[in-house]
């Protein structure tokens, strides 16, 4: 053992740092909104920092953007239009795109900075999504797009970073901000927000992420995948028109599947929707404890 | 953020480093064994370190400890003798004495030292377990107890460490080891086995404690759960000589839990039972690619 | 190379850590007026951090103390009494006390709690000088001391800890201060002063302590040493009322410290005397852009 | 205080860590006898490291190789021409070239992947010193090049990394190496050699270039420079076939120096001369005990 050299250091919290060696730096850069590091990981291989937290890397990736846009586009019995806000690295995009029945696909991200950085030196994450026909690309606030905008959606994806003091997104987890969303939601219509962290210690923000959808949807579900470069339980709550999520037969599924011609899965399947939904007991005594997240006190990450 | 002072550095890989705040040093020392430090770190409270890798932390060593033990034992239709292999905190001790209907637990640990730092320093783990009547500690090879003994046992617990070059576990995974504990489980017995870390670059040894058994007993599963001091989705591979672990309705588990009395569970419940069989793809689809781990060819781990 | 398990951090500033791996902590608290840790350094042996930053070592306190406190002993004719104004460790009072001439030797320290962890977990430091009859020890303000006392002194020495905002030897370096000093000085009086980093970087406060005695008396010198443990160059500033520090002949040194039966010197000899007065052009020349330091705009340091 | 994000780690020794912070990475590549990194560091500028150790910083490179240039160049009373071993970013050349004297410069260093980066990425380095026309440039092995080459030089100057077991310079720094030079030195020629760390703890490597000169050459002296970014006392062994380098007089050095026209010393000044060669004591003590480096018993470093 010798690790000496490049290293790339997360403080998670205080009291808990991760350390991870570099191989490369690919890019690194001050945007408008935030800190990128695009660096290349001998543990992960290409991996993208945002202010210094780890946001996503090579080796699971996929199974971070097959767990976050999946289980919603499957839950929409035939999604022809999504809506994704946030996601600049054009991989949740990727994930939408796969379904043959989507006509329209528009993606909503703040920075042009990090689109253009991730498309630059990260293309297997986008793999073509922001060239396909299909896609609307719009820099902008979300908040201000989903307000303005007259369309409506099938499915909306959260694909945001955590609300920090100050930062882009402290109005996006709000039940204003949700109401708005059921708004431009058609009838069926599905919404699943990265919820962040689902571990013991640190699962607040899931829980009131599933608590403030719960005001507003009929069906709101919540589902953990673990992430390994993020060392976390991630949360992903999914709020529903119409059909409850976790309720749905594989075999509906598979038909689903089969009628879109979604193929490349990697970490999804079927078989495994159920499972999602099976989440810890901390997780799950905590999901009453949650707090309805308000325009006038949202919820301010501090880790 | 000030991150000074004492941290405590484990080097999971070459490429990726944890560091962990130290409030206080409570032990340190080395055994005939092992290298062993009890820490109170910031983010974990009090934390068992073997070798420098960390085994045990006060947050959620309940959640290791549960899901090690409780689904083995519920397994099991009336488990009156235990055996457990390892588990020198005393902990898995401690959940195995919860079912009423034990009358002798058996616990055989190589490092008496261990043993003895872990009641001094770590008495929430054993809670009383090493004075309890039913118990019997051994502190010598267990690999030796087990083609010594005459006893046989309803339940076996193998709670060792990974098996490390010139460390003490390496025969206590292979398929001649499992055959003799296979000889000395009772009729309806179960051995559930802690199989180290499920994650997607690092599941090769489950998989073959997975592949391992299913040579041997007629039922075997995997189950996953998320330990957040370990920053890692976990594995525990049980095997039965009768009934199927993931096939056991919650009602059935619920009378179990009644008539045994078993009080105190703060991570495992009945309803949570099913929930932890289902594993994630890669795991699944890695299982059948684990080798059969023999003495003339056993599994070292080099991360 | 295999550096896991327990370090010490220290952030010298947010551009450079050093990190010391730790044998055993010794001590660990907090007093009323710092941080402390005692610790044993595999690199260092013992080694006492205040408020997180090295402060002496067992390989080099004796270079750190006899450079302090020889030059000015022996560069007073026959010093009968000495003042030391901070030294916690007691190292100080030990070198002070090996001048035979020493009939009295008032230490003043504010922290209490520093004075008794010191005496008990880094005994070699003080070496039996608290239990010396000629040594009074003060547990007070110093520059309360000094503006009080009625007492006069041949040598006073000034070992305390840079000026922190906040911090307790905020004005213990500002003109006003040194005024009361010469005035408690007898007529062929020596201060010296520990006066942090030489380093090319950072030597602000060394030329500005140099430039505030020079306001006051009429032989000031510099001088520097290599103190391995603080992988520093690190500045002394003398200050005489009579003889000039630097002019003495190795020859007057020799008679002086046979006259006084000074052994047991491992760093400092007189035949070294003249050579640190030799610092480098960088120091030299930023000798005349210090400042004077007042009670109005005293010195905070800031690395 | 936030360390995050990108750091260089630098192991002195399993004990003794250095974390740099990174502003970028300039250039990172494994040349055939080393590791290159050319870092820009937050603290000291751009920097390069081979195979993860300091080797030059922006801050105070000229005072490196002022430090090692200098001394001897003025040492010689005429210098004509001079061979530089090693050196490979450039900047010895340049300190050479200030002397108007000189009228022939050539640097044999092994590794021209090294050259080209440092010409690429620290121009500052070598200042137009590789286009000079009294540089001549040989990439091969210097003890090679020294032992054919039918010419004389002047001065010879060592700017070599430690002998490292399979390095590159384990045969550069013996005595049968250093005869050789002896024999292609004139008359009055100067070896200065760049050697290593002179602190207490880790100074027998210079002690034993000292000692193996002292075999060879009528004058040898030894001398120190603190090196901020080294974090180091640093010693430079000088031998001299006629004068004695540090009994050159301040007058002496300055009618040199004016009359070749020097220029641009940041660091070295004829006044500064005589004050390099006082060293610690423990350093002064240690001379005697350097071992003869022999072909047969070269120097390993192990830190």
């Amino acid at each position: 053992m010798n690790p000496e050299g490049l290293w790339f250091r997360e403080i998670f919290t205080d009291n808990l740092i991760f350390g991870y060696r570099v191989k490369r730096v690919l890019y690194s850069g001050q945007s408008r909104f935030q800190k990128i590091d695009i660096l290349d990981l001998y543990a992960y291989g290409k991996t993208l920092f945002l202010d210094n937290k780890i946001q996503s890397a090579q080796i699971d990736e996929h199974i971070y953007h097959e767990a976050l846009v999946q289980p919603a586009m499957f839950t929409h019995p035939e999604p022809k239009s999504a809506l994704i806000i946030g996601g600049g690295e054009g991989a949740t995009l990727r994930e939408v795109l796969k379904h043959g029945s989507i006509e329209k696909a528009v993606m909503v991200d703040i920075d042009g900075e990090l689109v253009d950085a991730s498309r630059k030196y990260l293309p297997e994450w986008s793999d073509g999504a922001f060239d396909d026909s299909r896609t609307e690309l719009i820099i902008d606030d979300a908040r201000k797009y989903i307000f303005e905008t007259d369309e409506k959606f099938d499915v909306v994806i959260s694909d945001l970073t955590e609300p920090l003091e100050g930062g882009p997104s402290k109005y996006l987890f709000t039940k204003e901000f949700y109401n708005r969303v059921n708004d431009i939601l058609t009838e069926s219509g599905v919404l699943v927000v990265q919820s962040g962290s689902a571990v013991q210690m640190y699962n607040d923000f899931a829980a009131s992420v599933y608590r403030t959808l719960g005001e507003i949807f009929p069906a709101v579900g919540i589902y953990t995948v673990y992430i390994e470069s993020f060392q976390m339980l991630w949360a992903f709550t999914i709020a529903s028109r119409k059909e409850r999520p976790e309720d749905l037969s594989e075999e509906v599924l598979n038909i689903r599947m089969k009628s879109r011609g979604v193929e490349n899965l990697r970490f999804y399947l079927p078989k495994y929707h159920r499972g999602l939904f099976y989440i810890p007991r901390y997780l799950d005594e905590k999901l009453s404890e949650g707090r309805v997240l308000t325009d006038a006190d949202p919820y301010i990450w501090t880790a």
